[in-house]
């Protein structure tokens, strides 16, 4: 979703993998199943590679936590991974890309993971990377121009009002019961759940997350295209980002409610591509990511211009980037069915 | 495949229900697994909607054996459909095509039949209709010039020498003896397969078949063009259809040497539709199943002058057809896993 993202695999498979081995009760999980087979969930996979990397890591894992438990030779897991992500993802790329050296069964399935994908007790493994920071829809207040929540001229929450962050955090809260609440059917018990997400500092004003602060230079790009009557005024009012980057202590809370989970980690990580960053790959990122649903709203011509006078902007959205990522910008949860 | 897969579906449906209601031993097959989950793969799904249908009454006949067996109703089972094609199927229409208020979870699997697909003992039922006549692929000795299985000026093996014959029917029996090694591996113990194929009466020969007749009409259509000049001679030698016409003694005979699977139903029916057919869904049905491949071969240019051709000679062939079916040809066969 933004070129934050990038250095996400990569930074959390250490601690995934250490918590696997240390947490991953493989016998018991096998012994609760008749089959001998691991079924592993990537939830809003794309169309790869870093879904396929991510899930190889997992079963690398898995396979090695199986072994040094010294489980019976005759009875080395199978694997059967699915791979979600909306109807509308291209899953014919998907397929093609699937690695032909994999020691898995692929599936794919279509949906919202904000409902039930699959059977009870059918999964022993949910990861998902920078997907479940979308909100299932741009909360309805933000249009409604009687409400205090109006997002006149904005097309996030950094930067507005009280009211509008509300709605916005309302809305997260929402989904993320939802969606604990459908995991909490399909994992076994016993089963990891890996969720990594944008992230902000407990306590830090929104105002001052990272993501946001992205959109912010988006949305001032829109802006100064409204003044050159390149699109309506109406057009910018009624496009919101349908994002929220949550804290560890929201994360916790939502989980805590739920109460079919408990938490082995959650830990926000510093993102260490912000140095390294340059304006054409944060340019590059926020297209690549932003790109449908801005056509969508705004038609697919206004997109060069729009990325053209973004990435003119990407010197001084990287300078505030840098300390505003200092806290760590990247959440890893990683959650155990109780 | 052909206009005569149009009625399958209708056809095999009461004596698939009948079997289920009487062989399906779902109290077994659930109390065999810790979850409450049936699974159903249907393979050569193609894009729908049969497919859909296919798998709807599975599940319907499955549920009424369930409420008739007087299941507890805390448990009356969840269905996982698994929707399998080649990797080059368009997954995209078919998951855009699913019905919105189906009462399964769905996913799709990419890959040939021909191999494994799924993990051990993970599927209750298996479906295929109008899909395994395709071999794996064209056997080599077709296109040796050096063998007598050579099969010049012709593009499929009815009215060919019995070495070309032969050939065919030595792909099929390996192709089938891979798949059913798959199937008794994916299949649990008690779990069923329905197989739906066209078919060929035991003892008639194989210049009798009525896919191999069309087969030869399409043929024809492609010597004519070759006479005029509008392809070549070689294209033609090159070409052969991988697609097998077998005999309830053939299938008995490979699902004895398999091993794995009692035969419950093997029934060469009648096809309802070759009376009502017109050359128009005739050709229609034959262009929609052979275009791909075809196209492959020839050039997507030929394809518009040969089904053209082709079907200026469908009142003779559908005069020939009508007796030719008269013995059945379409195949039901209906397995369980010992």
């Amino acid at each position: 979703m933004c070129f934050l993202q990038k250095a996400a695999t990569n930074n959390a498979k250490t601690m995934v993998d250490a918590t696997i081995a240390e947490k991953f009760d493989i016998k018991v999980i096998l012994s609760s199943t008749s089959s001998n087979t691991i079924r592993i969930a990537d939830l809003g996979c794309s169309v790869g590679p870093n879904t396929f990397t991510s899930v190889q890591n997992i079963i690398d894992a898995v396979q090695n936590k199986y072994l040094q438990s010294e489980g019976p030779a005759y009875r080395i897991p199978e694997f059967h991974v699915f791979f979600n992500d909306h109807v509308s993802n291209d899953f014919n790329v998907l397929f093609t890309s699937l690695p032909p050296d994999r020691q898995y069964f692929a599936a794919g399935v279509p949906g919202s993971f904000y409902s039930r994908l699959f059977p009870e007790s059918s999964l022993h493994f949910v990861h998902s990377s920078y997907a479940i920071q979308w909100l299932s829809k741009v909360p309805e207040e933000l249009l409604n121009k009687n409400s205090k929540a109006w997002n006149k001229g904005r097309i996030h929450y950094t930067s507005a009002p009280d009211e509008v962050i509300e709605v916005y955090a309302a809305q997260f809260a929402k989904d993320m019961t939802t969606f604990l609440e459908a995991r909490s059917k399909e994992l076994v018990v016993g089963g990891m759940m890996v969720l990594i997400m944008p992230g902000i500092a407990n306590g830090i004003a929104h105002s001052d997350d990272p993501v946001g602060l992205m959109f912010n230079f988006l949305g001032s790009s829109l802006i100064d295209m409204v003044k050159e009557g390149l699109i309506s005024e109406d057009q910018v009012d009624s496009f919101n980002i349908p994002v929220y980057t949550a804290s560890a202590r929201e994360i916790t809370k939502l989980v805590e409610k739920n109460g079919c989970f408990s938490i082995e980690i959650i830990d926000l990580t510093l993102s260490r591509s912000v140095a390294s960053a340059n304006g054409q790959d944060c340019t590059m990122h926020m297209r690549a990511g932003m790109e449908g649903i801005i056509s969508k709203h705004f038609g697919s011509e206004i997109i060069d211009e729009l990325f053209d006078r973004f990435h003119k902007k990407t010197e001084e959205l990287l300078y505030l980037l840098e300390s505003r990522t200092k806290e760590g910008s990247q959440l890893l949860v990683i959650l155990k069915r109780k």
